[in-house]
Order: structure tokens, then C-alpha cells, then sequence
């Protein structure tokens, strides 16, 4: 075979690290010497053992290729360029405005998967398209290419441990050992065997090479395909700047163009022409899919009592039988988020993700790649844990729908650990996120659906105690909506609130319209994107706006009101959570946050 | 020795289980069982190794003793009770509103270091406070108590390469190894094993033992007290529930108080009134100190461009010199953040935690409390990786001071994954916090020490390109303040700015002068606390403010003015980043997003 010419193989390495040269210095920064370090490992890959279909990226069958070590692009559009997929002018368009050839890949390439450039994530999300493969009993792999610096993250080993203990062999960390990260030398240098025995203590069988050998390259890799029960990590030994003496295994080389690129090309042999091209996937058999049905979601008897948590678990198991594409994950709380009654209806389409929130979220991540719709619920509280991820699912345009129960100080005892009080200013500030928060079973089944079809990172809120049953079954709740729960002529301020507060509001107005005082309440359940019109029109008719929020007052429901009205002047008081909660039961923490009725009224009363 | 004696540590150890059982028993809820485990661990820990005077918890010489599996609380708690410093009414007392004895410990005990709740921050934290006894040169001991089931956090997995690197013996992770996590049975169960091939990896000694006999583990604690040169994880195999037939060993016994609590307290034995001596430590020499001398932070030109990351470094180090207490922390990125200048001063002080951004926070909390004052770094976008971390650091009211360099839009070419966009929001939302975002170096020099003495989370917020020196050498900036850099009488509008966007928003006044608009700029350095008198000043004169940062529009710099003028009622206009933006120069990005001079100038006139 042609592609395993060890002559071919180094002209096409020495391209990709002219190639990265020249982006690099075409954009006045970049990653060149990190790119170069990998530049053999990726030449082998790419003409030897990748399977992909460069004109039809959706193809099931093709592999999926992961730069967890995201700097490293120019070395990524360099294969591109070789694969004649890119030309030579928009290699050179690297870190312009406008370019798709962003400082770090992006899914606006139509073979990204995933954004990568926060180290650590690109093999817990790998690990994730690894279990979308099962699930659908594909057998294309995943690669990812990681740099050593990142094996330091935390994630890296949540990964570990969940690929290494399913056995996931489907997926191959390639580790470019390279020595050196931004700032100096890395915790274990060329120490290849320390890697070794953490990630063989993992499950994992590894090997350990030198990345610029070619034919150790080819074994390793196809000794990877060969395995059949556990994942495969390659410890490549490199050099970073690979070729160039003038950065070639030098500290203070990482992330700049280099100094002098026309003689770093020239030392490289110069520019060539040379083209690798990627074998096609075999035709593999359809996906599996499960099967779906007609959605009946559960219905619950206005006046009852019912947890939403308890209806999130009802509704998801609904929905995942009406849709096959529907699957679940929990940080091992399932029996308190309720995604259990889920997992027992579903076992195939659930995953026990353990205590490692941040696998979690990338395994949604990788799942919902391959068109899988995934649902990922833990407390509110600890999906901060996972924050970065939420970030960077954000970034990749992905659709997740992530589902945070034990909101707010209505837990109670369990005191402020276990309390989620900043979930909705973090999930609010995401790009192109959508957050809601039922306050009864009713809605909460609605959202649960109405979530299915929700594009980019989506998020319910759900409460660990009951609330009332206040709307009928079927009701409709569109993302963005809003529902006047109580409204009069002569209403001289609006409560604003949602989930628990809902109801203390709603009790609020009933004692102040005792008092000769009639307000309005809006149940805002679709905190992002608000329902503006609703929120103008309250602020434009009484003026006062009163929210009232079991979150912080940073960053929640009432900024999200305020922000909606700011141009137009209304007078507002925001309700929140100030101080440190201890332990109590969930009444008095509500009065004691002073976002329960009497704190309400009081405010209103203070406000006119 | 009598502690020695097999009867009385059986005796101690059964008075624990009967106290977590009676004091979940008079709370309705807690985690009884998960005590019950590790009652024997703890029996011998405090009858044989453990070195504390409970007299004083402030006495150097001290050893640390951390829950991380903070739900077994009932079981610290009955042994405060043993130890004499708790009597049975406050152990009864247990997560009832206002008691000390909180769902999960909290430093509101005055024998509790952090708290914890958050599974996998307590080893984390505990490694914090042995590199503090390394830098103090004192021989205490750190004691974490893990749960098996947290060791599927990265975060756990962070602080053993560091732990295991450092080659930091003086602390011991005992894990309570009793096979049932809350949903059901962990990964590896019973397997200790598994868990110290993973620990031996990273370099740890690993003990593995019967925990419930009180022999064995007095012999694992004693090997632990004896190494030298590793950490040691005593794996110690428990039954969940010991010694209760009814939960014992049995999955759906997490979390709950026993139904029938009198039978189980009879099956135990019944209550006993054992009494623990912990031995008071040895007198130990006086903490090690470093030298502290006049403060000079550095002066800058007005005039000069300077970027706020390089001012940071510089002050840090000028602090350094003045104040011996003072410590820093960096995630392999110091060459960014300029935490080098501090490091290559003072190696000593200076903390390489390599990138592990959990860990770093974590070590920043163990340090302080032994009362350093760290000053960690990475970049703004990269905190959000220790999100919880730094929630559960304000739930210990603990002080650090966190640093995000490379804030927002203004970096440019290297793409959303590094930008810092929701850090404010994140940071804002969090309890007693306090959020800093300077805008030339002067001003970032005067924070900084202004910094080392704030309770509580604070964070300074940089930026990576250069920006003009606008203040003086040696004005003050308080937390809380602002500045007013541009009013007159005849203002029609007020824009407030902070960071790169106040330089903005000169240039925008300038031009609007210029057409016959005066308006006013306020830098608003303090995002939290905020200037409210300013603000209102500014709401009530001119009645239009225009808010604009490089930051979300939601939880940031543009919510905080709203929050502290709201019930005025003026009209807002917030700029901020609302798309997703990609690569680009620094200029491009913030034409891009709308927040240049030209987009506020827009905004001003679309208000008027």
C-alpha cells in the first residue's frame, strides 16, 4: 500500500508542519510548535487507519476525530488542506475575521464535532460519541488526540475511568507526550510510564511510543482497532517544534508564530503538494434506533400535590417512549432527581454517569453528536461541577438539556452545600441557552417536552419538595412564554415569579387583596428567553414590578425581568436570596430568605 | 495504653453509631448510615492518633481533620460529643433552624477548617492544607475522611497527582469503602483493589484493611504517621449501616433517618456515655513566617500603555515583598496571567498547580486556613472549571482571591473557548463575594493589595492587550467605590463603564461632545459591592444610563447597575457580548460585539 510508503508518510508530516508554519505566520500567532509535535502522529492516522467520508460528513459509518488538545489547530486545517477539502488560500485565512479556521476548531467546520480549546474536555466528549456508538451498534471509532499538559485536568480521569470501566474500545487517546506546556515543563516530562501506569490502572491498555516513527505509529494505531474490551491510550514521545532548530524542544516556544518562518519552511524542505487520501468508511448497517410512539404524557389533578422532580421523571419516561432518540444520564442521584423512573423503563437509554458531573455533560455532549437527544440530571447544585463544560457545550452549538433538581433554599435541612442558588444566573449567561422553571407536575411534563426540540444547551429547574397542582393537564408552555395567573384592572403592582415562589406569590396577592391591595402575578416559568411583551405590559399598566426568586439575587429571574423592562423605567423590587442559609425546614428558609408570602406582601407594600 | 483497648474503641465506636442514629432520629433526616460505616475509622482515629486541643482550635500545631464525605456529619458531630466539646441537647439539635450542627459541617463549628457537602472538594482542600504545613515547616497531620463513591470525581484525582507528586506524607485519605453510593452500588464496590491500583499510580502508599477492626486500622493509621515521602489512602472495606440489621448492607437505606430508631439504638447496644481523650499535640515550634516589608507597588505613567495582567504580576510581587503572608497559585499559564513575576521572586510562595483548576482553588482554601493569603490565577474563562469549588469556598467563608486574566472579547484572534465572558456573572452570584475589574495598571496595582485584605471570595478581573494609564500613581481605589472620569452639569446621559470598555466609552463621549452631547463616564471598578450612591446620582440626574462591558448582558457589570438603581426607575440601555463571536483582532471583536466607541456613541443617541 502506497499510504504506508515511510517515505510518503514523512513528506506528508513535513507538509503538515510547513502548513502549520505558514498559518501560523499568515495569523501573527497560533500554535505552530504544538502542532509540529504531532505532525506524524496525525500524517498516520489520516493516510493509514482513518475511515471517513470527507463528502458526506454526516455518513453514520465515518470515525470521529477529537483535537482535545484544541491549540493544535493549524495542524487540523493542515490535514484538511492534505485531504483537498481546504485550499491553500483559506489554510491561510487561519485566525482572520470571518474565517471558519478559527484559533481553535469549531463545529463551523462541517467535520468538527465538537469546540475544543479548554483542555480536557475533547476525551470525556470522545468517551461520549464512543457510547453513542454502542447505542446505535456502529462500528466507527473515536480518536482524540490529546496534548500531555491536559492530562492534569480531573476530567481526563472521569473519562478514564468511564471508558476503562465499560470496557469502550471503540475509543483511542492518542497523547502527544511533547514535554514541554505553556509555561515549562510538564509535572512528568518524556515520562511516558508514569502516564502508562495511571491510565493501566484505569483499564485502559496502552502503548508507548516514539511519535515521530512512523511504523510505531502504524502498529500502535492498529493495534488500537484490534482491541475488542478496553479503550486504547497511545503515549507518543515527541518533541515539540518537531523539525525547526530554532524552537524544536525549547521552552518559550509555545503558542506564538515563529520568528522567522520563511527559514523554518526552507529547514523543512519547503512547501510540497502532497495529498493523503482518507479511506472511506465500509457501508455499515443502519443505525439502531428505538422504537417511538405517540407521546402521552402523565396528568396530574389540579389541586394535588406533586413534586416536579417527581413529574420530570414521569414526563421523561413518557417522552422516551414516544421518542426513540430520547436517552438519559445522572450523576448518581437518580432517585432523587427521579431520572430513575426513566432508567427503569429504559435501561438501554440510561447511563449511570457516578459522581463525575463533568463527564456527564460531555457524554451528553458526544451523545447528542450523533443526533441522540440526551437529558442529564443532578442537583442544581452540583451542576456548577460542571461549568466549563456547559461552556463549552455552548460553544459548540450543542443540544443538551440538562436538568438540576434540589433548586433553591426549599430543600431545607440538607443546608446551603446541597442548595443550587446560583444554577439560573449560570445557566442564563450562556450563549444561546434557554432555562426554565415549573412551579407545578403540569407544566413541568409540558417543558419536559416541549425541551426535546430545543436547540443549543437548554435547562430545567426542578424542586425537591411538593407544590400544588395550579394548571390542567395538556396545558400548553412554549419556551418563551409566561402565564398571568392573576390580573385585574385595578392591579397596582405584578408579583413576577416562578417555581416555588409561584405560589407564595399567589398566596401573597390573596392576603394583600384582602388588604384593599389587588396585585397581579405572572408565573415567569421561561426564565431565558423571557416573555417581553408580558413583562412590558405589566411594567407599562402598574409601574411596579415585584420579583421573587429561590435563587440569588445576582444573575436569576429578577435580572432577567429587569432586563427585559430596563429602557422603560418601571419601579422593581427584586426578592432573592441574600445571606448564608444553615439548616431548617423548608417553610422557615423561605421566610427566613425572606422570599416567602409575608416578605412578599411586605414588599409590596413597600414599594407603593 | 487504655485507647488501645479492643473493648473500649468497640465501646466508643457503637456510642457513635447510637448518637448519628438518635440525632438523625430527632432531625427526621441525615445520613445515619453512611456514619455507621466509618464509626470504627473514627473511634481509633480519635482515640489513638488524632493530635488536637479542642481547647484551642487555633493552636498551630494542630492536625486537620476533614469530612469529606461531609453527609456523615451525625458521625463528626457524635464525636465532638465524645471529645466533650458538644453536649446530647446540641447533638439533638442536629440541622433544626439556628443550630451549629448543620446538614453538613460548616466552619460555623470552630473545629471545622471548610465546608464540605460537595463530594471530592474535601481531599482537594485537605492537600491545600499540607502544602500549608510544608510552607509553615509544622508537623500536623491532615486526616480526610473520603466516601468511595466521591472517588469518581476528577477533582479527587487532581488532588492525588498533586499529593502524590509533591510527595506531601503528611496527609492520609481513609476511605470508607462500604460498597453503596446514594442510588445504589458503586463502580467497584467492594474492590479496594481497583481504587489502589489508581492511588499506587499517582504515586500514593496504599493500605488496604478490614474498617471495622479496630487493629487494623490503628495499625493502617499508625503506617500513615511513619511515612516520609508519600501520602498514604488507608482503603478500608465497611458494611454501610453497621450494625443494624435493617440498613445494614441494604441499598435504599441512604440518606434517612432509621424507621424504627429505638430498636436499632437497642441492637447497638444502647446509649453509652464513652468518653474520648484526644491527645492535645506536642509543642511544635512557631509557624515559619516570611519576611514582610514596606509596601511600594509599582507606578505606571499616566499616559503609558500597560496591561492590567502585567500590573497584576508586578503588585503581586511588590505585595509579596511587604507582606510575608501572601502566597500565589497558578494553572500552567503564569506566563499569561504574569503570576511568573510574583514566582520568580518568590519561589517559595509560589504554587505550580499545573492545569487543574479545581485543585488550585482548593489549595488556595487549604492554605488560608492556616491563615496565607492566596492569590490564584488562570484565565477568566478557565474559573469556571472550579465553579463549585469556588461556591463551596464561599459556603466556608473562606478568603482567597481569585484572578482571571484574558477577560471577554478584547483577546482577539484565539476564539470564544478562551474568553472569559461569563466569570463576572459567575463570580457576582456567589455569597459575600466581591468583584474587581480595573482598567489601567495603576488602578489594578492599588487593588491588588486593596485585595489581601477582603473577607471572603474576591476576584480581579484582567486583560490581556495593553490599555492606556489613565489615574495616578497612589490613588486609592476601596472596594465599593467608583470613579467619575467625565460629568458636567449639562450631561443628558451616564455611561458606566469597567475595564477595556471604560476607555471605550471616553472615546465615545468624546465624540459625542463633540456633537453636542455631553455625557458623563463612571468606571466602575467595584462590580460588587457597587457604588449605589454614584449610580443613583447618576439615575436621578440624568435619568439615561448606558451600561457597557466586555462581558454576557446577563449577571454581569450592565445587572449590577440595574440591581443598584431599580427602584428608581431611570432608563437603562445595557451593551454587552450577546452573539457568539470567532476569531478576529481585539478591535474587530469589539466592533463585533457592539461595545466600541462607536456602538456606545449608537447607544447613547438611540436613548436620547
Amino acid at each position: 500500500m502506497p499510504e504506508r510508503d515511510l517515505q510518503y508518510l514523512a513528506e506528508l508530516a513535513a507538509q503538515l508542519r510547513v502548513d502549520s508554519v505558514r498559518a501560523a505566520a499568515a495569523a501573527g500567532s497560533g500554535h505552530p510548535t504544538s502542532s509540529m509535535s504531532a505532525a506524524d502522529l496525525m500524517a498516520v492516522l489520516f493516510a493509514c487507519h482513518l475511515r471517513y467520508d470527507f463528502k458526506d460528513p454526516g455518513n453514520p459509518a465515518n470515525d470521529h476525530l477529537i483535537f482535545s488538545k484544541g491549540h493544535a489547530s493549524p495542524l487540523l486545517y493542515s490535514l484538511y488542506k492534505a485531504a483537498g477539502i481546504i485550499d491553500d488560500e483559506e489554510l491561510l485565512s487561519f485566525r482572520k475575521r470571518g474565517s471558519r479556521l478559527e484559533g481553535h476548531p469549531t463545529p463551523r467546520l462541517p467535520w468538527v464535532d465538537v469546540a475544543t480549546g479548554s483542555l480536557g474536555q475533547g476525551l470525556p466528549v470522545g468517551v461520549g460519541v464512543a457510547m453513542a456508538g454502542r447505542l446505535e451498534r456502529l462500528p466507527y471509532r473515536v480518536w482524540v488526540l490529546c496534548g500531555d499538559s491536559e492530562l492534569a485536568e480531573g476530567s481526563i480521569w472521569e473519562a478514564a475511568e468511564h471508558a476503562g470501566d465499560e470496557g469502550l474500545a471503540n475509543v483511542t487517546a492518542i497523547v502527544d507526550v511533547n514535554r514541554l506546556g505553556q509555561r515549562g515543563p510538564t509535572r512528568h516530562g518524556w515520562d511516558t510510564g508514569a502516564y502508562a501506569r495511571r491510565f493501566g490502572a484505569f483499564g485502559w491498555h496502552t502503548i508507548e511510543i516514539d511519535g515521530h516513527d512512523p511504523g510505531q505509529i502504524d502498529f500502535a494505531l492498529g493495534d488500537a482497532c484490534n482491541q475488542r474490551r478496553r479503550p486504547t491510550v497511545i503515549l507518543a514521545k515527541t518533541r515539540k517544534g518537531e523539525g525547526v532548530v530554532e524552537v524544536e524542544n525549547r521552552e518559550g516556544a509555545h503558542g506564538k508564530a515563529l520568528k522567522d518562518p520563511g527559514k523554518a519552511v526552507q529547514e523543512l524542505g519547503g512547501p510540497r503538494d502532497v495529498r493523503v487520501v482518507v479511506r472511506e468508511p465500509d457501508a455499515a448497517p443502519a443505525p439502531h434506533r428505538f422504537d417511538s410512539g405517540r407521546l402521552e404524557l402523565p396528568a396530574y389533578k389540579v389541586g394535588d400535590s406533586v413534586a416536579t422532580r417527581t413529574a420530570y421523571g414521569e414526563a421523561l419516561k413518557a417522552l422516551g417512549a414516544a421518542r426513540g432518540d430520547v436517552v438519559a444520564l445522572d450523576g448518581e442521584v437518580a432517585d432523587s432527581t427521579k431520572t430513575e423512573t426513566f432508567g427503569a423503563a429504559f435501561p438501554e437509554r440510561f447511563f449511570e454517569m457516578y459522581i463525575a458531573e463533568q463527564q456527564m455533560v460531555a457524554a451528553a455532549v458526544g451523545l447528542q453528536v450523533r443526533g441522540w437527544k440526551p437529558y442529564a440530571a443532578t442537583f442544581a447544585a452540583f451542576l456548577t461541577r460542571a461549568h466549563d463544560f456547559i461552556r463549552m457545550a455552548a460553544v459548540s452549538r450543542a443540544s443538551i438539556r440538562l436538568v438540576g433538581s434540589h433548586a433553591g433554599v426549599a430543600i431545607g435541612e440538607d443546608g446551603p452545600s446541597q442548595m443550587g442558588l446560583e444554577d439560573l444566573a449560570m445557566l442564563r449567561t450562556l450563549y444561546g441557552s434557554t432555562v426554565l422553571y415549573p412551579c407545578d407536575a403540569n407544566q413541568t411534563a409540558a417543558l419536559v417536552a416541549e425541551m426535546a426540540d430545543v436547540d443549543g444547551v437548554s435547562y430545567l429547574r426542578t424542586t425537591r419538595g411538593s407544590t400544588p397542582v395550579i394548571y390542567e393537564p395538556g396545558e400548553r408552555f412554549p419556551v418563551g412564554g409566561s402565564r398571568v395567573l392573576r390580573h385585574s384592572p385595578g392591579d397596582r403592582a405584578t408579583i413576577v415569579a416562578a417555581g416555588v415562589t409561584v405560589h407564595e406569590a399567589l398566596a401573597a396577592a390573596e392576603e394583600l387583596a384582602g388588604a384593599g391591595v389587588p396585585v397581579g402575578v405572572i408565573d415567569l416559568y421561561s426564565v431565558k428567553p423571557v416573555d417581553a411583551a408580558a413583562l412590558t405590559e405589566a411594567a407599562t399598566t402598574t409601574g411596579n414590578l415585584i420579583t421573587v426568586e429561590d435563587h440569588r439575587l445576582e444573575g436569576g429571574l429578577g435580572d432577567a425581568v429587569m432586563d427585559a423592562v430596563s429602557e422603560l423605567g418601571p419601579r422593581v423590587i427584586k426578592l432573592g436570596v441574600a445571606g448564608l442559609p444553615g439548616s431548617a425546614t423548608p417553610e422557615e428558609q423561605l421566610a427566613d430568605a425572606r422570599i416567602d408570602r409575608h416578605a412578599i406582601a411586605a414588599a409590596v407594600k413597600r414599594l407603593l
